[in-house]
């Protein structure tokens, strides 16, 4: 298998932060530079499809992008430690809570990051409603995790998975436009400083 | 198993569409009026524990929103035809596929209509820039899905998958606000086309 990766961008970062909390060493990582448009070049659009990062190459040997597609099939040949359920019902559980990370936190600071951070200007037409928008929603959701994690350990039950992946890259990457959890979130700023002293937070940075 | 529903809702439809791909018909719905607010009263919000509809009673008593989430539940029980893929390769394809047609696509449509159609402003404080720059996220998407359509009958492939019925609900529910793919988009029209004439398209509306 090999990996198409790219550093400072946060999708790469869900799978490096995946591949190290199972301890995944033996896959090839190329490195692609996205600032300076190796993504768009016509041998990675034909591998990849888009001109998205990052991409893995199966052990079929087709190459998909979209990060979780990605952490899901390693899931499947890297069963260890279990990051998105065991059997159907834990598996549905996680699922719902992995896309509420991602849908009301993680994708609307994305946006939030791309629509007003300066250097996004090459890649984004920005409109800055849209920002703040996405800036609005994300605070909404971390109110729903911080309730949930007054409850529980991690966000999907007792024990880290890929829903705390895509929420804590999420929030780390919106600190590129001074973003930080409300302090009076006790519940999220606990759990967010767990995830970030685990030794997986600093894969692909 | 008991499913939570709303007639006209996007998310609910997609539940349904998939119920009515595999014949499942032995699921009790009960209606919740979103107009009502009956998603908001305490004893749904015990059960599904956010005010969203569809959610689920699985086997084992939990309740679940998140409509990908139950699809995925629904597919461990009731797994023909097969929605998800078979073995991990396939898997990986089809959820790529559909997270861009939900991503790219009817996310994008759905803040089209939540930000724009008269009847959503009691539910949604509206920006007509949010709602702007979702359609317009919209149609580059569908640009990529007629690229992918020339030269595939389905989305991830041969074969009527999640990522078709998620695409589908998502350009459908967005006729609300007037939107229909541009008509120089061959491949998505005739797919669409193919779409709506399923029964199943008729599931939930």
């Amino acid at each position: 298998m090999k990996l198409y990766d790219s550093r400072r961008a946060p999708n790469p970062r869900r799978v490096r932060w995946f591949m190290a909390e199972k301890g995944i060493e033996d896959i090839e990582i190329v490195d692609i530079d996205i600032f300076g448009g190796q993504h768009r070049q016509p041998d990675y659009l034909a591998k990849a499809g888009l001109p998205n990062v990052p991409a893995l190459e199966m052990d079929n040997g087709a190459t998909i992008t979209e990060s979780v597609a990605i952490c899901r099939y390693l899931e499947s040949v890297y069963p260890e430690p279990n990051l998105f359920g065991e059997e159907a019902c834990e598996i549905a559980v996680i699922e719902m809570w992995a896309r509420r990370a991602e849908m009301m936190v993680s994708t609307p600071l994305m946006m939030a990051v791309r629509h007003s951070h300066p250097a996004m200007a090459a890649i984004e037409t920005q409109i800055p409603e849209v920002a703040a928008n996405g800036r609005a929603t994300a605070e909404k959701g971390l109110r729903v995790l911080d309730r949930r994690l007054a409850d529980s350990e991690f966000i999907a039950g007792d024990r880290v998975t890929i829903a705390d992946i895509l929420a804590a890259t999420g929030i780390d990457f919106a600190r590129m436009v001074r973003f930080r959890p409300d302090p009076e979130l006790v519940n999220v700023n606990r759990w967010l400083a767990a995830m970030m002293a685990r030794p997986a937070a600093k894969a692909g940075v």
